[in-house]
């Protein structure tokens, strides 16, 4: 597993930078990206010459399966007294810490364990070092992308008139399962009518009627990456304005994907959508940002949204989500995945052009 | 809505125990709790004379239709900003936050943004409030109860010889969603054979054999309570031994059921299962707590085992899970929900005595 190695090389170079002498990680994905551990209890302490896992007993089997390069300790109480009895973090050192995952709590507990210690609050760490893919990543992304579209594909004669939404997302769950992901990459949304002006609604037990927008918002996690897609249908043909919508939605995020370039500013990409849907005089019924990365965490750096300075480097795998939301008549999100490549957008996931009219 | 006007005035008397000026609510089952809201992303702010529930626009319909008793803010950065222009926190206030919830990074965005205030750590002082149940509260874990129960009952005829893990699990995902729950209360286990013996096995493409011990975990949120059950079932015939680690498990169980009684100390609850396990030879094979409390959090306080001096309150809805698991062999785990009456344990499931051996 030359990737993993790799991967601890780059957070000890981080740690020389910022002069500490160990770092915590503690946070599920960084812990998953860092050891390939996917249990749900475990964290790293990581040195310039150590590297040690902690997990309980219920993962004994599972970590010493799973975990490389990692020297592994099971708690019999907290993990991070498991830690504390390694011995490995010492009075007087200076440790970072992930502060976008430890609590409050966690840190008094922290500070009373380890007497003498320094602890250095470090936002998103090994986030940052794993938001530029490897492409055996990107080919996890890709699989989890398939799946999506498969699933959607699989799911197109349910949308028509009579069906409950729920009955939708129960299917969507189903086949998420049965093609293999480890699970959802979160809660579908399946959200028809007038509820598909919610941005988040979650399935009622609504029925879909003929001329209904609906908005199908899903995802699967393969081998722990995630896929998040985003379709709108029309049940049965569509009026006028919601056809004009879709297609709004749709050119606003095909000039996006356009646009994407290595090191292009978040804030920048995101105008090239919203620009066009202001122009287009939907500029109120988009409130939410353009996109988002995209891996071990179905939402994670960079949010590709208004004011974000910060650059889109090579080889992040982001989301390009634009919609349009009118309060009581409906609302279009068209959302695919994408890697960024040298010459552009890598596309991993495709929309269709034009409405999809089903009856 | 009269629980949840309860609800707050329970809080400021816990402010006012703490002479705090006021209370910040973050965690979602907290915000769920105080005002009903069941969206993803909201807060709260108490104080003795107001109550401010802040979203964002996604929510805005949403919390127009559930929040009582709270004035509504729309935040249009994000929810911290927009309690600070509500300019109800004021410098020199003292302000309790829920500190199992906010971390160190948030934390640091706190005292950025609200200079002069002193800021009070409390753990779990919403969760607290909400251990001891009101009658309408079990209902809805009653009704989750019952769909976990219904639920396995459906899937029975699919328990032989053959079938893959992960197809049982979308199963029981498909129904869940179907009979109209929230969501599962978490990734349902489903491992059959030497899996079984993995207190967390996730679900796989391991297909049930002759013999098997199978392990099935699950539970229903329903209005936001979660209910959450272990049944474990033979394959055919069982052998002796695993007929026998069965009994022990559920006499474990049955007794632990029936020393329940209001205020017991979560290590004595415990030490019945425990003891009777460790007595019967299997001991070191039981290492997890006895259950833990339940409600609109799936795991939360009071945590049932060794060590725990807390005392179980009457009208607490908890679960008792004992479990043996032999490595490579098997395990063996029955998960029940209770509710805690003046009287004892009344049973909001009902797990069987001897196994079910299904062929």
């Amino acid at each position: 597993m030359r990737s993993f190695s790799l991967r601890l090389q780059a957070l000890r170079a981080v740690l020389a930078g910022f002069g500490l002498d160990g770092f915590l990680v503690s946070r599920r994905s960084s812990v998953r990206y860092l050891t390939g551990f996917s249990g749900t209890n475990g964290i790293c302490f990581i040195s310039e010459s150590d590297a040690v896992f902690v997990t309980d007993f219920r993962y004994k089997q599972q970590s010493e399966q799973q975990i490389r390069g990692f020297r592994t300790e099971i708690a019999t109480k907290t993990l991070l007294e498991g830690l504390r009895d390694t011995g490995l973090v010492k009075p007087g050192q200076t440790v970072g810490f992930e502060s976008e995952n430890i609590t409050v709590s966690v840190f008094q507990k922290m500070r009373a364990l380890f007497p003498g210690v320094k602890w250095e609050p470090l936002e998103k760490v090994v986030e940052d070092l794993s938001i530029v893919k490897a492409e055996e990543e990107i080919e996890r992304l890709r699989e989890a992308a398939r799946m999506a579209e498969r699933i959607f594909e699989d799911i197109l004669p349910m949308l028509r008139p009579g069906t409950e939404e729920r009955e939708i997302a129960a299917e969507i769950l189903a086949r998420t399962k049965r093609y293999g992901a480890e699970r959802a990459s979160f809660e579908p949304i399946v959200a028809g009518g007038e509820r598909s002006a919610l941005p988040h609604g979650s399935a009622t037990d609504r029925r879909l009627r003929p001329g209904d927008l609906l908005v199908l918002d899903f995802g699967c996690v393969v081998d722990g990456y995630a896929s998040d897609i985003t379709r709108t249908v029309g049940i049965g043909k569509l009026d006028g304005r919601k056809r004009e919508m879709y297609r709004i939605v749709r050119t606003a995020q095909q000039k996006a994907a356009a646009a994407v370039r290595p090191e292009i500013p978040c804030q920048e990409l995101d105008a090239v959508a919203r620009d066009f849907i202001r122009q287009a005089g939907y500029g109120e019924f988009f409130g939410h940002s353009l996109g988002h990365g995209l891996g071990l965490s179905v939402h994670m750096d960079p949010r590709i949204g208004p004011g974000v300075p910060k650059r889109i480097p090579p080889h992040a795998a982001i989301t390009l989500e634009p919609g349009i939301y009118l309060p009581g008549i409906g609302g279009v999100r068209i959302e695919d995945d994408f890697v960024v490549r040298e010459n552009g957008a890598e596309a991993l996931t495709h929309s269709s052009a034009e409405p999809l009219e089903l009856s």
